[in-house]
């Protein structure tokens, strides 16, 4: 067991800020924890109104924001007796993905050169951006003529968010910038790199967790092969020479933090720092994951995370974006699939169509007066496209069902049963090839915050909504691979599973579907799942699914036409 | 010809208020008018937050907002020179219909009884009232067993915001209002009733108009059979026997502004009042309707009026609300379709989703930025349901197309679009009945002041747009009635024709299509046509098509199990 005052430092690198937190290793209680945001575009985010595909981030904000998070944690567990810096025995990292950007061989990004500071293809190309849906298209077709297995591999398609798709869209729209980057990394294997002061990119430690749900990257083969990349672009297969041939779960260390961070960060010198992981992989770690349990991250969008035993086969799941061995938990298939506008979609509903001061707490307050059913609308959730199990990017929002007294707490509501809906379609697909859902656990910033939302999945979904104990659950999952990476040596534990069982819980209450308006809701969700169909497919030869991607493809020559 | 020096009154009776409108007989010069809100209610209407549909008014604002609008028309009239009351050779009178209220054997209303006054089915029952939606259903059904001829009068159904249906209601909800009901006035009928001081309702000379168009009043027959009303309900057919067995069109007088009114309108006792219509007829008369002219009078709702010479066949326009002998111009068939919400339509978005100071003018100068197709969004304009040429008032609002970057403008914009392919969809479906359409002359207060509205509704039709040089058509042409019905002895015209001559123009403006933004809005017309089709009708077996049926059961499911 790790002495009862060790610590582990969880860095958790999300959207639009990055959290450090410190964690007690026997109890899991968090001693201290700081937020900084990115300070480049819009909250953190570089946008073009000209694309709303476009979403971009300054590198150069990561270190920063890292720098000042760490040193207000470190200054607020100072403020408690008997803390020392030494306490900590291990860093975890956690970043967004995929969020690849170009580096040179020293694993310095190139945004951070003059030539390139204000080139956008030269930053971080953050997960949500979606300029590079036609080379999506184009890998996915590709893997399915070449080889099946990669399509099988990425739940049917191959995402526009995700690593290739977006080198592809660099290599056509800025040479300039594919031809001077040494390698590709993502963010999680940045951030580990700088800690680490890597200077040779060849050398660094790859997560498997980003490799494996956004590169492709799979035993024994490793990353896809050159000729499946040569078929794309020859200068693809010359660049994945450059890459990795390995990738390492998070429960290993990439290195000892080095003397100019160490310094930078008040840390000592030397300090594990585990194998960066995704955001939602570690959140799942931190929640308490284990077999049968789903754990659903809500945020800004909702990641779904399950884990299955070596033991069996790989599960083979249809629009579920990933199984990776050894992605959320050593010795497990883990499982990814989400939904891409969660919080999102609620920030976009309440900031632009209800401009009253407090006006999420007003539209929450009212929204929880209706009863399900009353308002008669029916929303569908794709406002940023949908990931499981249409796998589409392209997707939009659809709202049926508008009177003249229809207010928006009424859409409101609509839009957060429009999401429940959405993961109840995931959970039935999950079921339904043999991945059984025993218990769900939430967490993120939603599930904490909005018990209108909890109640309405238990009551959309027919199941218990556990809460997961710590609101930091991505952070606290970082911690815990910290503690791992260091090692029963170093102070630390021996396998993710026994940091877990020491480190996580839920909370008391759970949301407990009640009988009324699951009846009322199974009804709807029939017509969801018509409306989800009908919209969602192109090739069932009704009339009315064809109208909303004629419509994007409309939207998109108009603008091309400008 | 009648004096240089003769005026018209016009009164128009709107949803909210009610306006009075001098005008000059030789020249259509509108010489002063005034308007007066209703009291009572919300913005003069009386609604119920636990029925959506329910919409009432209480008769005794009219008689008070009629004293204040005329009395004020008059002291503006009376500041230029050469003003007298007794220019005034006659009045007209235009309102909403169908817009019954049960009244005493002295066509007093039964509201202004005190044990009445807070019965809200004593009231008069607003246009847009929809509660009578299952009555609607039956008397269409009946009438397509018993009566098909019936059914072709009204375009194929019978709507629930008409007078049969709302008594039959009444007769179920209330029937201590039924039976104590001496009589049904439409409020066409109500005001001249007033004004002449008729005190029996039995010689009250009733409004072909709304008789034709809103009662399946036609000749020779007149108001349906008694055996026809009895199968709806025996009392029914009693009803019928005190009702009315002939109509007039709206150039003859009703009588003389009888003593009381005269004194406390401040006007000439005699004046010859003519037979009342409704609002979009005489606003047809006052935008100069002849065959071949489609007028367009966009308000809350849109009506649109056509008239065909009485020498061919009765037109059959499926879907189309109303053809009727003389109800626009004596001599000529009477064509009405229209679309339920435009105003309100936009009203409702500006009012709930969009909060700030000025949302209008900011939403319009916004929404007029953008270029045809360009925000991806698509609407169905049926938050009020669908008048022409689907005929279901229970029909919803469909919003398809959002993203996380969707604003308040582009769905105002998308709204003002899908009201403009709704208005395409009724001219042609006019044109294939062998209906042409050689002009549209759009009326109202939205063609007066939006630009961008005329300019979109050009480009999707493919036709220009002429604006009335009147912005108070209704009025105007109520006015016009008023001249005809005093006739050339008293001062006035002989014809409708002729008064139009006189006193009826176009706005020099017309707005013409523009190539390119046409060639957009056929291709976004096919795709409206596809969820048109697809949500509008039931019975085409497509799944999608019932999921907004499906919805609305679902939602008066609810609402009754409350």
């Amino acid at each position: 067991m790790p002495a009862s005052t060790a610590l582990s430092l969880g860095l958790d690198f999300g959207t639009n800020s990055v959290r450090a937190l410190l964690v007690e290793l026997a109890t899991g209680r968090e001693i201290a924890g700081a937020v900084a945001d990115y300070r480049s575009g819009t909250a953190g985010v570089i946008l073009d109104r000209r694309d709303p595909n476009l979403t971009r981030q300054n590198p150069a904000d990561y270190a920063t924001a890292m720098t000042r998070c760490v040193r207000a944690a470190l200054r607020q567990a100072a403020r408690t007796r008997s803390f020392r810096p030494d306490r900590i025995v291990g860093i975890g990292v956690d970043t967004t993905a995929s969020t690849p950007l170009p580096v040179d061989a020293h694993c310095t990004p190139l945004a951070l050169r003059p030539a390139f500071r204000r080139n956008v293809n030269a930053q971080a190309w953050l997960w949500k951006d979606h300029t590079s849906f036609a080379e999506a298209d184009e890998i996915t077709t590709l893997a399915r003529l070449e080889r099946p297995e990669y399509v099988r591999l990425c739940g049917g398609v191959y995402s526009s968010e995700w690593f290739w798709s977006k080198i592809v869209h660099c290599l056509r729209v800025a040479p300039e910038v594919f031809d001077a980057a040494a390698s590709w990394l993502e963010l999680c294997d940045y951030i580990p790199a700088l800690l680490v002061g890597c200077g040779d990119v060849r050398t660094l430690k790859r997560s498997v967790c980003a490799a494996g749900h956004k590169a492709l990257f799979h035993r024994p083969e490793g990353l896809p092969t050159a000729d499946f990349l040569n078929m794309l672009d020859p200068r693809l297969g010359e660049l994945r020479s450059r890459l990795y041939d390995d990738a390492c779960t998070s429960d290993q260390a990439a290195g000892g933090l080095c003397a100019t961070w160490a310094k930078r960060l008040g840390l000592p010198e030397g300090t594990p720092v585990a194998v960066g992981g995704i955001d939602a992989h570690l959140g799942a770690v931190g929640a308490g994951i284990r077999p049968g349990t789903l754990v659903k991250i809500l945020g800004t969008s909702a990641c779904d995370m399950l884990i299955a035993p070596h033991a069996g086969p790989m599960p083979d799941i249809p629009g579920v974006c990933g199984v990776v061995d050894g992605s959320i938990v050593p010795g497990y298939w883990g499982i990814e699939a989400g939904q891409p506008a969660v919080g999102d979609l609620f920030h976009w509903w309440v900031t632009n169509f209800d401009r009253r001061k407090d006006a999420h707490a007003r539209l929450t307050a009212e929204a929880a007066r209706l009863r399900p059913g009353q308002s008669g609308l029916l929303a569908l959730d794709w406002n940023n496209g949908n990931r499981s199990v249409l796998v589409d990017v392209r997707l939009t929002g659809v709202l049926v069902g508008q009177t003249l007294l229809t207010t928006p707490a009424e859409v409101y509501r609509a839009l957060v049963e429009a999401t429940a809906f959405g993961a109840r379609v995931i959970m039935e697909r999950l079921e339904e090839h043999g991945v059984r859902v025993r218990e769900v656990i939430n967490c993120g910033g939603i599930a904490d915050k909005n018990p209108l939302l909890m109640q309405i999945y238990a009551d959309v979904t027919g199941r218990p909504m556990k809460v997961s104990r710590s609101a930091q659950t991505c952070a606290l999952g970082a911690a815990i691979c910290g503690a791992v990476a260091a090692g029963p040596q170093r102070g630390g534990y021996r396998t993710v599973e026994e940091a877990q069982a020491a480190m996580c819980g839920v909370k008391r209450r759970a949301y407990e579907p009640v009988r009324a308006a699951r009846r009322v809701y199974d009804e709807l969700y029939v017509l969801y799942r018509r409306l989800h169909d009908a919209f969602g497919r192109t090739t069932d030869g009704a009339p009315v699914g064809r109208v909303m991607k004629d419509l994007i493809e409309l939207r998109e020559r108009v603008r091309a036409a400008r």
